[in-house]
């Protein structure tokens, strides 16, 4: 039996193309074929490894339907989560809006196995890209105004770039932390909540609106999405260092290898131990990377990032509860929501 | 006497203080400043030689202004050109963020005589002030809501979104010339019509949509901003190449130079002349400007272009005179229209 992710996916992928699909012109035919390699639907290596999970959308309309399911005074033509779909698609160009240039700034040559964007075609290329992606964005979101009114469609796009601004402070904070030697835990969360959480938080924030949730029911969804993105990545950033790739697998595969402000490290170097005195050195060899990392368990900063990820992994499931999603939608989220925060590598 | 221009100015730069001004918060306070200091506003050489101009939100105001100058049913509270400021500011921020990622692409050092944004931060930082400048544009165009009606609000919103992904289109191509070697003249007229054309017909198709014109009228001031700026784009070609700095001055001031596929060069290559041969040779020196630029205007490539310019002026006034532009803002619109299609080096 077909669940309902299985039937958004499909109308996730669709509604890409479809938006991506503004540049298949004569004369830009290459340039649109930039965005669809990225998409992961052209090139070497495409298909569904390539493409990504495609989470934030299918996030996003699980919360219209999970909302529009619980609504009593049902009007059929409103009540389709469909409508919500050019919505699902903005979020999704955003998230990868936002790789093409994080690859590009972070000069990383591998994105999901395959070869990013600047190194096929250059940066001043994988810029546009991501600019021109960042502008079907904001197109996608404004074409929900052939569903909604329009009051509800500038509303849905304020609150897509309100997140896009905490993505770029987010980027800069990231960025700026390279070059500083006196990080603590306080420099954590207002990255991680720009960087990760924000993306989140539109999802199930504008999803809930999409599916005419009043405002005390959006927030509840809202916050749902921000705590859900923080679990996510303070799991995400014990798994970078402790986990079974980061530990027995390739040098690249261990965040301590790679410098990243993770939470574990920014606990540690607030400590100002043994480890932080490693950490200013210089970077961490794959040789080190067993010691390096027993240290930094032994500062207390495994056993701090897990007490944070079950206490955000609670926040999160306690909005869900208080969301109160109804119906089939309502099901797969509160089991996607388990998924994304017991995952075991 | 202050004129209206000069009232709008100030409107203009304050308003665009304020959008840019999301950014001044305690952790972004270098990223603001990033932002502030392209805007002309802090750092090194700032002032007015360091702003620009503000030639694009002028006009979005003097159209709106003269739009509602000719409305016989005046509503007092609705007919006031102040409450397009942001709308005019979102299209300034368009044309920097441009400017910012263009900076990274083309390698340039330098911008209205100042250090450009990625020599002094670094191209990854410099990636990330351009994305929060469209963002803070997107967020500026969507503020309208506090003075008109969502529906205009998300028209107005979907111009400026379809315009940015001209820009992105006008880009590609841009950059796609640089490897190519069959260029002729019809390769300049798409390039063009998005890297120029299409902002200055943002300006004035939304500017008069915020003085309430109706759909011809918006269509004729649209047509207006697209010819005029087709036509300041073949003047700006022409002066790049014979005008007296690019004869007489350094050599980063000739196009030749620079190797910019203008509307001469392209009127040349595909005539396969002695012009094309030197050109496809490789990059000319300072010392061969002169004789290179004689070789294009004997191959007629400077007369086209001005056939090319004389007749997108003569449409941009005919349009303008359609448009019927009303009262002290349809006065400077003219003015501005002159000077801008009449100007001499």
């Amino acid at each position: 039996m077909t669940t309902i992710s299985q039937t958004m996916f499909e109308a996730i992928e669709t509604e890409l193309q479809h938006q991506v699909g503004r540049l298949d012109q004569p004369r830009t035919k290459q340039f649109h074929e930039m965005l669809t390699y990225h998409m992961g639907w052209t090139g070497e290596g495409a298909g569904s490894l390539a493409t990504g999970k495609r989470i934030r959308p299918l996030i996003t309309l699980l919360s219209t339907s999970s909302v529009m399911d619980g609504k009593e005074d049902k009007n059929i033509n409103a009540m389709n989560w469909l409508h919500a779909k050019s919505a699902a698609a903005a979020i999704e160009l955003i998230h990868n809006f936002s790789l093409v240039h994080d690859d590009i700034q972070d000069n990383s040559d591998l994105r999901r196995g395959r070869r990013t964007v600047w190194v096929k075609w250059g940066a001043p290329m994988a810029i546009n890209v991501g600019d021109a992606m960042f502008v079907i964005a904001n197109q996608s979101i404004l074409d929900l105004v052939a569903h909604y009114p329009a009051e509800m469609v500038v509303k849905a796009a304020r609150i897509l770039n309100d997140c896009c601004l905490d993505l770029t402070r987010g980027q800069y904070l990231d960025m700026s932390y390279e070059e500083r030697n006196d990080l603590s835990i306080e420099d954590y969360w207002p990255m991680i909540g720009g960087k990760t959480s924000a993306l989140l938080s539109a999802c199930t924030h504008i999803g809930s609106l999409l599916g005419y949730a009043n405002d005390e029911k959006q927030e509840a969804y809202r916050l749902f999405g921000y705590h859900l993105g923080l679990a996510f990545q303070v799991q995400d950033d014990i798994l970078g260092i402790w986990g079974d790739e980061a530990l027995t697998g390739k040098s690249a595969a261990s965040d301590l290898v790679e410098g990243k402000n993770s939470l574990p490290v920014l606990f540690a170097l607030g400590k100002n131990g043994a480890f932080a005195n490693r950490w200013k050195q210089g970077p961490i060899s794959v040789d080190e990377v067993g010691a390096v990392a027993a240290l930094l368990e032994d500062e207390g900063g495994k056993e701090f990032a897990e007490k944070m990820s079950e206490a955000e992994t609670q926040k999160a499931l306690d909005y869900l509860k208080q969301a109160n999603p109804q119906g089939e939608a309502g099901e797969e989220m509160l089991k996607l929501a388990n998924m994304l925060l017991k995952r075991k590598q």
